[in-house]
């Protein structure tokens, strides 16, 4: 007989594959001595047995859920259904991998027409008691028999007109007791089920409706959206039911073992009197700070304090604890490792490895790329002077400026308009999702540190300020008043989430430099990682900030930024250019002016590998716009040099530039080019050499489909090069390779890798091609679109698509290797800055990740995690 | 021992790979005792054993050599050397497949100071005997002993001078003596090597170079283009010398078995009294027709015929046979089987069939797809009345009208500028390919079926005139005469390569509907074809067209085609809609007008599957050109209503609308679109299915890049499907598929075959896609260049590129037939007329093609050529 069902105490928080992320840890807590209410869980092997047969229940589950009730109720020493003092139950879904809100849960669960009468006598409270209850058959209803809520909303409507009274807070306990029967004739009508009474026949409904719910519409999308393994099940824990809203005796609160917003090392949450979970997290009602807990609830403070020291320690790592207490009487409902800020991310690690609690390794992990990414957010200069007009919590760091909104929708089209917004909100909810997004920053009057704002603005990296309550906020008026002072719609203002601080007017922001706890833990993360991590920069200076951040090198140095501003004229010459002569006269000046940039690029990076990108865009970027000559044109307005001008760019204008002339194509057409390139490139790698510096010089070939153009773009370049060591009586080593940026190059890798002795993957243009998506165009029309319809996951210039693009790297590395053993292989797309892609970089065995110089950091994270195996973007996820 | 060298009496026709092509035939006919002059052949295995011994001679080669050139001595009578009558022989080249040109031959060898004196004695001819021994010194210097050619050159131009001749015909004997002198001088200083006067001494020289040049630049690349092995090596024929330049008495021809312009079933050739080989080739002299030799040479034209006879039995071919009488005495040089024209190998497949020489399956081979290319070609339009204005050669066949040019240079100008040119030469050569390759026919006033002109336009497909003598032609003054009448550079004149009338003005051309010969051998090939053969067509007129020439259905269906025109208006109307109402109006005056073109279409292929492609181009090629707006609001003149489409035209603006909002993309933002699309189609089956005729509907959705969005839209299909059924109240079965077009959809395809029902390849975007070539851009600026400097073999939009495109197919096959194993896979690109394409696509297992109507026919055959595994375009190659 297989065992489906595990008391709490029969389990522990290794087996979440088994009885998932909550019902391990409620087990673990369990077997600490925790005061945990009793339950039980019915394991994700019952799920899937479930659904192996096609929906229908295992042989011996109920007997096993049977026994496993009366257990509970023996220690509970209440009984489900009893007449005078009900046990009452929680039946939620569990799984593996947290997925919030996908499942169903039912509350209140051994409510019938006795319990009811005894639920009303517990707590004294008769209308409490009827409301549970009409609630419970309504949720059950729902959720369990698939009736439509709305049926229940149209009752209870009807129900208050026919009563007179004013909404359905004022219905009296008699009146419940009606809308039961009314709730429960509607199930028996629309479901052809009688509302079960007995507890044990609710209890089986429940955990079928969980069981089918992990394959509903929305959780399936879900985890096909965050690569969920459709076969894990989910769990089912069935646990008695506690009440923090019995009265002034009763609270329910959130705590931290340590602050999840800078890190320090002390307690830190929320509380509320009187109240349920759902009352903390909405941000209804101002809470407590816990120390204040300390003078209404001294015992149950100072357990739980206890309480939560046991946890850390356990769990070495900060814990978020769900408690409650009822008359008196804590309950520790749920744990978990919690989530936290980058920069308490950061001092976390630190401090728990001085304390002695985790080694070095495990502090990597416990920081995320997309953390780091946070921590380089700006900052208010610290030289800025300004009055601060009122201070909240600072919910979600970093500083931001803009214009003040009032609603999702209005800052959503602000934001569209190409505005900076700030939206400011009473409170936010789900439905303001959207304008959360576009916005800057978040402001919101209402809402403590885990409000759905603080929390959510947290998640994005969007700064926040929380509950600043000297705002008052006039939505439909659209401004807010801080005692005399008046913000409109429109107005500019400041904030800092770092701070708490709201101004009005902009503030200078700086994105400051990282250094204690953020250096110590990426000189961890360069011991473990494998991978190196080297810069995209086009100019010495670039070069010089990316060698701070840690850069190895220069994965992608473009040398067309070299050719625009006041270069444009030499350009536009040589485009123009009607004679050799003419063409090689503005060569040689662009020569002279690109060899003085590469001489302070390789002297930034002196000693560290340099890789120059031969000119890759189309010329006509160079050309002025067809559309203005053509109106100067039409309107007689044109000079006698724009029509020059014009002429050529008619000549390179291309209906589709992306797949147009550019690249070795050019190098092709105008062979000067490439050897104007080469030429400057290797005199300022024989100067620094003969000035006694280290350059070491790649020399990148763009866009090649085919190795007969390699071939022949690497003879001309070894022609030039050599001649330029002759002249300068000096050698200088230096390798020729290539872009891996069209699918057919990475298709034709092998061949490739003959004559090329190194592969940059240009995943930027990889994307485009693979999908045949132009950045310019699909991005801006069709992304929204997409990833609304979820019809892609993230826009795969974000993240690296595996499936597609993600091959075609795959392919060439195999292939490029097999060919060459030694072959050189790196990223250089945006790609190379963005944790999930370095990961991938680090499993196909890259060599290194190009990014550009502020990603840097991100990177060496990124690619320690990676080499730690980790499978997502760390232990906090 | 290894035995290298083989006596022609040894080998035969199947041992093309040990002795060469060439040598392979010479042995053929020697054993059928034709009167081949005495030779033999150095084996491939010996070249490669050179090679393998990095450029050293195989042991014993040359001892073999030895003994074969005493056998030789002993068979011919003549000694190599001799001062009285010596032999001399030739030593060419011959690898397994013809590379012409590409590698070296040395002729008269066997000439030094002794035997120059017995070819003067011999020849009774001095001045022939140095002149042939100086260009053998020259000739062997150059090819064998590495020397420029420019130092003879100089040297004999210093000869002609300091002898006070006009040119070196006129050089004395005495003077051509000092001049072998003087060249023996010049390459013993260049080459440090005493020239050799032993011909063992000269053949071992010789035999080496032919060795080397297998390796040479030219060898590689002509090689690398046709895909044929560097590990296959060269053999070496040496041959005894025949002379046709003896006298009256000699002369040389070139022979067909059957005619090779008509197939007619009759000798036929070219012949030259007192010439050799290459005057009649080079069509420097007017030819005379073979059977003119009757009279001349009675008892050699008798032979020749038997000869010919014998031959075309033995090779069950026409045969093309070069010959050389010398004093009287017929020999065979060499023999292969010919070239012919389209026709003419139709005919020759069904008489050589009637005549129980060959079986269909080898009738089928003997026509090369690209030669139905050629018979699909344009025709005098026989009801037109045109005066003919004169008459030549029917070279190459089909009709052409042009502007005339009678230099490359002005033709290929012409051209560019987008005129239509006939080429007018006296004659052509080598130099003059790009002018021929602009024009749309070729016109000579010299030279015979086998003259450059001919051979090139029947290659290429041209139509071509040569050996029109009674045109003047006179180049520099851009004119021609004939008689009294004038022609002048830019007059259009119109030729018919078929007939050989040329005719001043233009002659109305049509294309011929191809019968009998042509039926017959697309007959055979139905049987033994697998791949089915679609059509691309978009009205019913296309359709009807298509199925005449056999399409088994269509393979794509371009509804877009159906948006232009007159209906253009409604398109705007439906992007320009500001409310749903107005689009929908819109929608709905389309779909009437969709659904009468779809009832024709899938009348005319009832009972064949149609695949009808949902709108797949950007919106905004529906809009007006927006330049003109914008030179139109620049200068006041632009109207309201423009301003309307200007400002739609102005959201819809894509900087590269290849990879921009088109095909799904289009049909996930515009959701009224497809379903109005589905829902005409659907109707216009409901309507045929009622009829009782046999619809057979695929719906196919384009330029999908992941499964979610085929899943998304294949949803609505058939939702609007099953509401169109009911409606009609008839049940259609239909299946949806989609483009594989994008690389990502072939990379993916083991995905999006979940659930699409079809694949059909459209490589055009592929291609596009995967070379990042945007076809409108890159195949007029970069494609030529490409081709010259032979970056890429041939323009992948012409044949489908196997190592890039190809493997992005073979996945997509692979994977899509794992996961869906009846999936039907076909191509819908132009590659689906290719006959090297269509061949691939039998490789990797497709279930057909589709190809625009006019090149069903090349399909049907190339399929059947695939059928049968042929490598290359059939025997003929």
């Amino acid at each position: 007989m297989t065992k489906w069902v595990y008391a709490f105490s029969e389990g522990n928080r290794d087996q979440k594959f088994l009885l998932g992320g909550k019902g391990a840890n409620l087990a673990e807590m369990t077997n600490l001595g925790l005061p945990v209410p009793g339950g039980f869980t019915i394991s994700t092997e019952a799920c899937n047995e479930y659904m192996r047969l096609e929906n229908a229940m295992p042989a011996d589950l109920m007997e096993q859920v049977s026994a496993a009730r009366t257990n509970l109720e023996t220690a509970m020493g209440k009984v489900l259904g009893d007449g005078t003092d009900p046990l009452l139950v929680s039946v939620r879904s569990g799984a593996a991998f947290s997925m919030p809100g996908m499942m169903d849960t039912v509350l209140n669960l051994g409510l019938n027409d006795d319990s009811v009468k005894g639920l009303a006598q517990q707590t004294n409270n008769e209308r409490f008691a009827y409301d549970s209850y009409r609630r419970f058959v309504q949720m059950f209803s729902k959720i369990v028999l698939d009736v439509p809520g709305d049926l229940f909303e149209e009752a209870m409507h009807d129900l208050v007109e026919s009563e007179g009274v004013e909404n359905e807070t004022k219905l009296t306990p008699a009146a419940l007791a009606g809308l039961v029967v009314t709730f429960k004739a509607i199930a028996k009508k629309e479901s052809g089920i009688e509302f079960p009474n007995d507890p044990l026949e609710q209890l089986r409904f429940a955990v079928e409706a969980v069981f089918k719910s992990w394959n509903g519409r929305r959780a399936r999308d879900y985890r096909k959206m965050e690569n969920i393994s459709d076969d894990l099940g989910t769990a089912v824990n069935v646990q008695a039911m506690v009440f923090g809203n019995k009265g002034d005796d009763s609270g329910t609160g959130v705590a931290f073992t340590r602050n999840p917003s800078n890190g320090e090392s002390a307690p830190y949450g929320d509380f509320l009197v009187n109240a349920q979970g759902e009352d903390v997290v909405a941000g209804i009602r101002m809470t407590e700070p816990l120390n204040a807990m300390g003078n209404t609830f001294p015992e149950c403070h100072k357990e739980l304090l206890a309480v939560m020291h046991q946890l850390e320690q356990h769990y070495r790592d900060m814990c978020d604890i769900e408690f409650t207490i009822e008359q008196g009487k804590l309950y520790i409902l749920q744990t978990r490792v919690g989530k936290r800020t980058a920069a308490a991310a950061l001092r976390m690690a630190v401090d728990m490895h001085n304390e002695g609690m985790i080694e070095e390794r495990e502090g990597v992990k416990r920081v995320t790329p997309a953390q780091l990414d946070q921590l380089l957010h700006p900052q208010f200069d610290p030289a800025a002077k300004y009055t601060v007009l009122a201070k909240g919590l600072n919910a979600s760091p970093g500083a931001a400026v803009g214009k003040v909104y009032f609603t999702a929708d209005t800052a959503e089209a602000a934001r569209e308009a190409g505005e900076r917004v700030i939206l400011v909100r009473p409170e936010t909810s789900p439905d303001d999702l959207h304008g959360m997004i576009a916005a800057e920053g978040i402001l919101t009057s209402r809402g403590g540190l885990v409000s759905h704002a603080a929390v959510v603005a947290r998640g994005m990296g969007t700064p926040a300020i929380c509950g600043a309550d000297a705002l008052k906020i006039d939505v439909a008026g659209k401004t807010f008043r801080v005692d005399g002072t008046v913000v409109n719609e429109g107005d500019v203002i400041s904030i800092s989430g770092t701070t708490g601080e709201v101004v009005i007017g902009e503030v200078a922001v700086v994105t400051p430099e990282p250094t204690g706890d953020f250096a110590i833990v990426l000189g961890w993360a360069d011991k473990i990682r494998t991978l190196k991590v080297r810069t995209n920069a086009d100019l010495p200076e670039d070069a010089v900030k990316a060698r701070e951040f840690g850069a190895e090198g220069i994965g992608l140095c473009r040398t067309e930024h070299m050719f625009l501003g006041d270069r444009l004229p030499l350009v536009q010459k040589m485009i123009l250019a009607s004679t050799d002569t003419e063409e090689h006269e503005a060569l040689e000046a662009l020569r002279v002016q690109q060899l003085e940039d590469f001489v302070g690029i390789l002297e930034a990076m002196d000693g560290l590998p340099v890789t120059v990108r031969l000119l890759d865009p189309p010329l006509h970027e160079f050309l002025p716009n067809i559309e203005e000559l053509v109106a100067k044109e039409a309107n007689g307005t044109i000079t006698d040099e724009e029509k020059v001008l014009f002429a050529a760019a008619r000549v390179w204008q291309e209906f589709n530039p992306m797949l147009g002339t550019r690249g070795c194509r050019l190098g092709i057409l105008k062979p000067g080019l490439y050897r104007m390139q080469v030429r400057a490139l290797m005199q300022a790698a024989c100067q620094r050499k003969l000035a006694g510096g280290n350059p070491i010089v790649e020399i990148m070939i763009p866009l090649i489909v085919t190795r007969s153009e390699f071939d022949l773009l690497e003879g001309w370049t070894r022609e030039e090069a050599a001649k330029v060591c002759q002249e300068a009586g000096v050698e200088v080593d230096y390798v020729v390779g290539t872009m891996i940026e069209t699918p057919r190059a990475a298709l034709t890798a092998g061949d490739i890798a003959k004559t090329a002795e190194f592969f940059s993957f240009g995943t930027n243009d990889l994307t485009q091609m693979a999908f045949g998506f132009s950045r310019d165009d699909v991005e801006s029309r069709m992304m929204p679109v997409y990833l609304e319809r979820k019809l892609l996951p993230v826009s795969p210039f974000e993240e690296l698509d595996r499936d597609g693009v993600g091959r075609l790297v795959q392919i060439a590395v195999a292939e490029g290797r097999a060919a060459r053993p030694g072959i050189k292989l790196g990223i250089c797309g945006e790609h190379g800055g963005n944790p999930a892609s370095v990961h991938f970089c680090h499993e196909v065995g890259l060599d290194y990740v190009s990014c550009s110089p502020y990603r840097v950091p991100i990177a060496r994270l990124a690619a320690a995690h990676a080499a730690m195996d980790s499978t997502g973007p760390g232990t906090n996820a």
